[in-house]
């Protein structure tokens, strides 16, 4: 196999340009970093070309950019595959957290540490040097291939329903990869079967117009921070179950097949409390962890904001107090039904003397399930178990895709996550890292893949 | 009278030195600044010893100094007159708020714009400015004075109970007055009758060990920051009433002549809503706003943080939530038992799934009310009616000088508040001033209270 000659002659190269990549600040969610999304995008079209690309372009939206390319010239009778990625990032605050600075990265007992290194830089630039070993040892590719990968991904793709559907053409395929995903462990590969969709929103409560002095003031006017406890305590009892009116209406019950197949998949509550840190697990009654985290929905609290917060005592009643959520959800919630019944509940339940602000968020996805025996995940399943020595689990993920639903809408294929992420390795948190054997690993992975097609 | 010519004459100095001491950030609150609070005490130490104060010391306390000074050659038959005030000021944050910057002092419109302009530096320097005046015109004073400016007021004066008890040969004297405190309007003076007390705490809500990725871990962990929003929504119902068990016990309920008092003063809900800028009035349910203002106690959140803050979506389950309150006390309430209170209410409504830890804040003070007739008010009455041409009303203030108890307790003599401030000068949040018409009236009203006296 002349490609993998080729893989193992230039991983250095390949992990020099990695860092490169991690380097550039293409964080989505922060309006100053606008430009690093786009040097990032710059980048990415720079390198697939590089790698034999053709056509390639970097596209703009009314957001950031995308980036497709492609390489069709394996003949009519050949499958046609799409690859998707995204090279944007989550915000690295606290910076403090981190051992070594976010954008510059470090390798350190054979992982890469930077945002982004795993979540989704490592993992999308993974089947574009696949490709490169290919078509550098080969001459040609077995299958025809188009590139589409993101900038948008971390904030919820906001502009991508508009570009998938714009740009269907670019984006036409008989399968679908996703280069954004996870293996289950460095031993144990899987397949993921499912995402939650997401929705964001942002409340914001004001009361006076600036600080105020909270001995002259308080017990006179309504303190903003704690109606936003008030509103955000009446979304959730104490025990996980979310009191919003409507939130569960239009999830469908997990059967007795479902929960069977979610606990085919060990749990080992041990080592999940050991992994996060948290004292204890916790949420809605009457589910198991693992089926709350894969098929049910969730209401999170991502940040809250108000008044004082650095060291020691400032005596003020702040003006305004804002908390940002994310709900993740399942089938058949929508995000746009969701995101209406928070605004009437936040509506029902303001509090008095002050003025509550309801800002549904850019994040919108559906939830995706892929079909057990789908042609793709089949394929994937296989040179999964070539490589790994074992058959992949299936399971689901808690996380969202929302370009997933997208292109199944516009495109009509069902994506598989062929992707070689894992868990533990910080993504979103401070101290992201990728594990570099799983990222030489992933270039031989979508090798054999392009190959068994 | 020659202080006059005096005071007239130096008038543009005092106000250039006015802007050099606000210049210094002494922000008592922030351990970074611990270096500019003492830059301050010895900016007041130079300046009194300038104006002809005698044995002044900058003493040194657990915590931030103290700067004591006195004049003693009146004579044993003239009263020993003790005069209280702060150089620390409030943390000037949110920066992006002032129209100028907060420690680099701006005149307009007759008034000087930054922070402790009013609070308290403008309003410590007054008696100073005055006694100066005195001594550089006459080379006496009528009365025997002694000094009592503090470095934490705004922190709760936490090392303040120590120091007086341990200084009171230092502060004793025959009447008290605190050049930290108010005029009612520029053309209406008042005698303050009363002030809250106060207790701080802060409240760290944990889940796990670092923010986690929203989507892979929620449902399956508790989430701190709504943990910490459902035990603060429990402590307050949404009228205003607090639900922390205890917090009234010990409440002494206002008879109908306190209620009388208290109504005799005229109240512009209109006014008081336009000063503030907040859409209505607002709090415990039974009171009019100005005895929920000035006789009832509060229970008040003066920050929140958890996760992220930013500008967009980041899907981080945050790792930790945090909430600072202060209480306001009334009569027979002790910030002792109130901190109890809370800390017993927080371990109770602590919900499952995440660790609560909660921290008893510094700042402590004992709720304080003057008697009616008390001789220094009735001295300080007569000359405010002379300079502002009506006699002053009775009121009370909302917020806390908590040394004033301490000084009572310690010297035996309750302090009359003297100070020249107006609630309407931003105390505590952005574009903090002070009226330079009132910096100057009350230099003169200092020169006339010694006279009286």
């Amino acid at each position: 196999m002349a490609w993998k000659n080729y893989l193992d002659r230039e991983q250095d190269r390949f992990v020099s340009e990695l860092t490169e990549f991690v380097s550039i600040p293409s964080v989505s969610a922060k309006p100053e970093n606008a430009a690093d999304v786009q040097r990032a995008a710059e980048w990415v079209a720079s390198r697939l070309t590089e790698a034999g690309g053709e056509n390639v372009e970097v596209l703009q939206t009314a957001g950031h950019p995308v980036v497709c390319g492609n390489w069709l010239h394996a003949g009519p009778d050949r499958p046609t595959v799409l690859v998707y990625g995204h090279f944007d990032v989550q915000p690295a605050e606290p910076f403090e957290l981190w051992s070594s600075p976010p954008f510059e990265p470090e390798v350190r007992d054979g992982r890469l540490f930077g945002r982004g290194a795993t979540d989704d830089k490592g993992s999308m630039l993974i089947p574009i040097l696949a490709t490169e070993a290919m078509l550098k040892s080969a001459g040609r590719l077995p299958i025809n291939l188009r590139f589409f990968f993101e900038g948008q991904e971390e904030i919820g793709s906001p502009d991508m329903p508009d570009f998938v559907a714009a740009n269907a053409h670019r984006l036409s395929a008989d399968m679908i990869f996703s280069a954004d995903g996870a293996q289950w462990a460095p031993d144990q590969p899987q397949i993921i079967e499912g995402l939650r969709g997401i929705a964001s929103v942002e409340i914001v409560v004001r009361g006076a117009d600036s600080d105020q002095h909270s001995g002259l003031h308080g017990g006179g006017i309504a303190n903003p921070a704690m109606a936003l406890a008030q509103i955000l305590a009446s979304m959730k009892s104490p025990d996980g179950h979310i009191t919003v009116e409507g939130f569960y209406d239009d999830v469908v019950p997990l059967t007795e097949d479902d929960r069977a197949a979610i606990a085919e998949v060990p749990f080992d509550a041990e080592a999940y409390l050991a992994e996060t840190g948290a004292p204890a697990e916790h949420g809605e009654p009457g589910y198991t962890t693992r089926e709350r985290l894969w098929a049910r929905p969730t209401l999170e609290i991502n940040g809250l904001t108000s008044g004082w917060q650095g060291a020691g005592t400032k005596t003020v009643l702040p003006a305004e107090a804002r908390a940002k959520i994310t709900c993740r959800l399942v089938a058949d919630q929508s995000p746009e039904r969701i995101v209406e019944a928070l605004r009437a509940h936040v509506e029902r339940h303001a509090p008095d003397g002050v003025t509550v602000e309801f800002e549904a968020g850019a994040a919108r996805g559906n939830p995706f399930l892929v079909p057990r025996g789908h042609n793709a995940s089949v394929v994937a399943a296989q040179v999964l178990e070539e490589i790994y020595g074992r058959a992949p689990l299936r399971t689901r993920v808690g996380g969202s895709i929302p370009v997933m639903t997208m292109l199944l809408e516009h495109v009509g294929v069902h994506a598989t996550m062929f992707a070689f992420q894992h868990d533990d390795e910080n993504l979103h948190g401070p101290d992201e890292f990728v594990r570099l054997d799983a990222f030489r690993r992933g270039q031989e992975a979508y090798c054999r893949l392009f190959e068994s097609l």
